[in-house]
């Protein structure tokens, strides 16, 4: 069965899987046959397709297929690149490839390390990782200063004082770094529009500092989770540098745009940042994970991170700039092969088609937007950006919620719910592996047609709750009505299926 | 050119693959086979072979056959599992592959899901991940129990006054987790055994009480990466236990060979931990990358770990201890389906196979220590356990630095260098793919024999430097037997490849 004719979303209840696996590894070798049918028989129906087409939940993670055939062939390589003589072209061949990123996105030269000065890239794990390496490469280097600086202050003194920036809006990663590098993270609440701007963030700092505060980071972001709103880092990088704050940009999703001039614009002030992060697992074509880091000053990370050791020694190390040690950029020692798999990507699809992938994607977002436009019974929450669409139903925010529960208990598509100005809402993003037209056809009819049950089932509901007020005659038509309702939309449903 | 055939070290200098490779992305798709050429091309040229049964460094990091496919069939589904309903399969399973191997190494009950109490595995990406996550758990919790113990201390009075223990042994990753955590990690300086002892431990602990500090973890190693030493935990145990100190067990290499009763009595004591990881990419056949680790209280890393948002709610989160939210278990949101390829190696090798695995190469091990023995000139340094030979020449370390650079610039063989009491010495680890004996004799003899070029040219060396006290006669004749000597060397090369 092909993944467009599977339910995006499984059938089954925690722990399902447990009664059909036995509860031991087998003693002997088993067939490969046999393993393959119980991929079919055990995982399948507890699978959530993300590359399914009616999947539309989160933001996009798409595989493709040279992407597989990357994976495929660093599994096999079975490098662990920890230092350049671990496998010289492992480590190269990544900053290599982190350098055309940076070009490809239009990125500043600072961030590149072909540029001859600090810059560099290096792939991590995920926005999570790249988000708590910044934090802490950050940290040490503000300690380190105030140290030299307050000789008076202990060490904890000063560490007992740090404090660091994010948008109320910004992915729980940020909040959860704050945490793990043990520097309250202010979540600073964003504006109408849901972004971070310059005045808030003054504000912030303005009272830290009355409290004898030191400020370390802020994290900026291009494209939120809830609804893909930027950051406005042109103020905010200023604001940054006067106060010697490290500025580091998620770029989670919405950095793959960049390589289309025409959505530069969103991201301006890219230039302030000393970091900046954005997934290739997302919306470059490249499975999970991988995502791309640059450091404008890669020194900071190796004195924030590097420990050493007598057997990681080596006779090149520290040796040129094109071969870094990237176990120092890095919480991992080991690390794969990914760059293996980006070059792949990159060449067997070339510039024009990635930027081709990221225009088609906000075409078909900018269609379902127009769908859900033409109905008067639906609300675009807020600007749509890229591939998020942000709609609700007008009026209650449970009408929305009964809505959203009916489609995800059908299974057909998978959306997620988020808020917006306290307004319950549904997020509609184009994921999963090629999704074309008729896929926002099929998403926007269920939608339509789950919204026409939704109301006929709300006017039934009412009537009964009336029906003091109702004759049994009319009770008995409406009951009609709404049968016949419930069987032309299955019949719809059937056409489109 | 099979990979036995092709050096395992690479001839190319810092930045060769710059000069092979152009500055930008291509604009246009490139052809499938123009890409698989360059790998050819580009790529080969500076690998260094991880599989080829020539290498010998650090420690192994095995691929298999099944591991390729499923890291394969993973990319190809492309989920990313930070929740359950992300796919069901992806949590599931990783819950009963943990609880498989916990059994297949005969942890204790608490440690596995199936006990029904708090404990539980999880899949991390390396030992470093395993051991900064149980440094940043002991620490969260920690902290809460000293603020409600110590309502006069301020948060960061009682951060400053923390502190962590392993022994100077340990791998550079626990030193890295004490700096990222800013926990000060102490290295104990380990006995004559490289062993972390009670004893140790305590004098630490009992001068670090004195000062008023607080210790929050005691990190313990099972096979350390200099010597593959193992800790006195059934020491170290108890007095973490009386001192509530976290305990965590790295066990990245040896770990594996809890599947073979008889190694178990190396790890005695493991029922004293709270947390222990070692890494299946190590020594169980699943590539890299695959780290296990078990907590006895899953809570604790939840409670230090958790940050939630409107837009990552399900339905059944919470339900069931059968399908946690891994993400809050981990440093990233996203995961991979990590536990299928797992999964696959287990069940296409089965139980039988990875004891034999371990058996084998510990036997290798045991024939390449015999022969090292067999030959005067040489000394087995230290206790060989597992797959790791700690081996040197008699007499000043010198001598074997300039062997290990002579077999190093030969490229036929990688091995490295650590100390052990002072002496420097060569590590000789079981590695590659599937290694033989046949691969044991060719190491031997090209360490053999380029001890044999050594030693006579150390003797030419030496008559020349006495050239006063040796008559032109006698130089010729050196000369001759030298080059006849290295002429034999050569031939016996040839024959064994």
């Amino acid at each position: 069965m092909t993944l467009v004719h599977r339910p995006v979303l499984p059938s089954v209840s925690p722990g399902y899987l447990h009664k059909l696996i036995p509860e031991e590894l087998p003693e002997k070798a088993e067939d490969w046959k046999c393993i393959m049918k119980d991929i079919e028989r055990v995982i399948m129906p507890g699978m959530t397709h993300w590359q399914s087409p009616n999947f539309h939940a989160f933001y996009p993670a798409p595989t493709s297929y040279p992407s597989i055939i990357g994976e495929m062939i660093s599994a096999a390589f079975g490098t662990v690149g920890f230092s350049w003589i671990c496998s010289p072209a492992c480590t190269e061949l990544e900053v290599i490839m982190m350098d055309w990123l940076g070009r490809f996105l239009g990125l500043p030269e600072t961030f590149l390390r072909s540029s001859g000065g600090t810059g560099g890239g290096v792939i991590q794990g995920a926005a999570s990782e790249a988000i708590l390496i910044a934090v802490l490469t950050a940290r040490e280097q503000k300690v380190q200063k105030l140290m030299r600086k307050y000789p008076e202050l202990t060490e904890s003194e000063i560490r007992g004082k740090l404090v660091a920036y994010s948008s109320d809006q910004s992915n729980s990663a940020i909040e959860k770094a704050g945490i793990l590098a043990a520097v309250p993270m202010r979540l600073i609440p964003a504006d109408k529009d849901n972004q971070l701007t310059g005045q808030l963030l003054q504000s912030a700092i303005d009272e830290d500092l009355l409290n004898g505060k030191f400020p370390v980071i802020c994290i900026a972001t291009f494209g939120t989770t809830g609804t893909c709103s930027f950051d406005k880092v042109h103020e905010i990088g200023p604001i940054c540098n006067e106060n010697d704050i490290w500025l580091h940009i998620d770029a989670a999703y919405a950095g793959a745009a960049l390589c289309c001039p025409e959505y530069r614009p969103l991201m301006t002030g890219i230039e302030w940042a000393n970091s900046f992060n954005f997934n290739l697992h997302k919306w470059m074509m490249v499975n999970f994970d991988c995502c791309a880091m640059w450091f404008k000053n890669s020194h900071a990370v190796i004195d924030a991170f590097t420990v050493n050791r007598i057997y990681l020694d080596h006779k090149h190390q520290g040796a040129s700039d094109r071969a870094p040690d990237y176990r120092h950029w890095t919480i991992n020692l080991g690390r794969r092969f990914r760059s293996i798999k980006v070059w792949i990507v990159l060449r067997t699809l070339g510039a024009e088609k990635l930027r081709a992938h990221i225009r088609g994607q906000t075409g078909l977002a900018e269609m379902f937007e127009n769908m859900v436009r033409s109905d008067e019974r639906f609300e675009i929450v807020c600007k749509r950006t890229l591939g998020l669409v942000c709609f609700r139903l007008k009026g209650e925010c449970s009408l929305t919620k009964t809505l959203l529960d009916q489609i995800t208990a059908r299974k057909q598509l998978f959306m997620i719910h988020a808020t917006f100005d306290d307004k319950l809402m549904i997020r509609f993003v184009i994921c999963g592996h090629n999704p074309n037209e008729k896929d926002m056809l099929f998403a926007w009819n269920e939608v339509k047609t789950q919204a026409d049950i939704l109301f006929s089932v709300k006017e039934v509901t009412e009537n009964l709750n009336n029906k003091c007020a109702i004759s049994t005659q009319d009770f008995v038509d409406k009951q009609r009505q709404f049968s016949s309702c419930v069987g032309d939309i299955q019949q719809k449903l059937e056409k489109v299926k």
